[in-house]
């Protein structure tokens, strides 16, 4: 199992270190995290910035898709992406805010998660846009939970547009089944993924001014494992 | 001057010879393109390939983006490039075809364009961005002209959408201003891109069943030049 024992940063900005990846899990009840909502601007700023490195990943992962059908699917994904992104700067503006300041902080850590994640062709782009993507999105769903309903309405309709994982799914099915190799080099992948992107869950979450390193954070991993797990089978790969 | 004697494939599909660059004319009264527009089909798919391509080279240009303010005015214009993509592709849907069809003869041409314009950082990735979506976009207004009314309304709507070139100068200018050293290397770098440019514009006119050899097609390059020469001079570059 991940240790989740991060080094917490002074000003809410989320800092990671890189332990080594692992998984697997049972699912339990949803847990949300309402108590560990971080103010509002950095959760915006955060979740904005990751939806924004994301976007980037699949502009970079298309260029390199085995064919127009997957370029083009790979394309649509960016797309609803970049709609959440634009959402979420579209409530920073909303608040005052100016989008630039708000990600700023965040800049650092996310582009060092991307390095790490941008993955060798588009197979592993796309699947890493898919891991990472399907955990962040219910994390900051859940972190939501601590927002004033007006905020948590909008936001929660942002990130919820646009499901993408049945397309994706159903590509990667495909080139799964003309080469039976790459569902090997594919599940490993997804183990080094759910690792990086796992700690990019726990910086957004231990960027609250909760103490993060409760316990009652434990079943909340367990349940983001959980879907983790289930979005492999869904391509046939282990976990 | 350009040598506009691009050889002509069979099926309408673009073929690009590359010769060496040049530039610089003076502008003259609009010329439109109708009699050079081509089947819809090849004409959407075209356009749309182009969009979905120039928006790819954003994405990664977003990635070397050198801070947040650039990278985030990288992103909103990657966003509006998607959405004319979008808006072409919801117009082959719309006659019945086949985006991934209609675009795949294209691929080819227009990957071999993306290749050669990626440019070597952001500052000329944005430049190539700003240059290519300028003239062809012109490009496909234009030759939009000899589509129905119907089709034409709607894909020139679609094309005019998000005008993103007074924010690519303000961020292109700011970094010039910074760099003196830059506008030599982006003056030479955008006298590439025109000739690379044009040479993709040559093929979707010569797309068409109408010769494309005429002389009557001299006046529009004249002044798809002299729309760059402007937007050269927007930045203080020499065309």
């Amino acid at each position: 199992m991940v240790s989740w024992k991060g080094r917490r940063s002074q000003r809410g900005v989320p800092s990671i270190q890189w332990p080594r990846p692992a998984s697997r899990a049972v699912p339990v009840n949803r847990v949300e995290l309402g108590d560990f909502t971080p103010d509002l601007d950095v959760y915006l700023g955060q979740a904005a910035y990751l939806e924004l490195s994301l976007f980037e990943g699949l502009g970079r992962a298309a260029e390199s898709a085995p064919h127009v059908r997957a370029q083009r699917m790979t394309a649509r994904v960016a797309g609803s992406t970049l709609d959440r992104h634009r959402g979420l700067l579209a409530e920073i503006e909303r608040t005052g805010g100016d989008p630039t300041v708000s990600m700023e902080p965040h800049r650092h850590a996310v582009d060092e998660f991307r390095r790490r994640t941008e993955g060798a062709d588009w197979h592993e782009a796309i699947l890493a846009s898919y891991v990472a993507a399907g955990l962040l999105n219910d994390v900051f769903v859940r972190l939501a939970a601590g927002l004033t309903a007006d905020h948590r309405e909008r936001i929660v309709r942002v990130l919820e547009a646009g499901d993408d994982e049945a397309a994706i799914v159903a590509e990667l099915s495909t080139a799964i089944e003309d080469d039976p190799q790459l569902a090997s080099r594919l599940a490993l992948w997804g183990r080094r993924l759910v690792g990086d992107t796992l700690l990019v869950a726990r910086a957004a979450i231990s960027a609250s001014h909760e103490s993060a390193d409760d316990e009652r954070l434990e079943p909340v991993f367990t349940e983001l494992v959980a879907a983790h797990t289930r979005r492999m089978d869904a391509l046939g790969l282990t976990a």
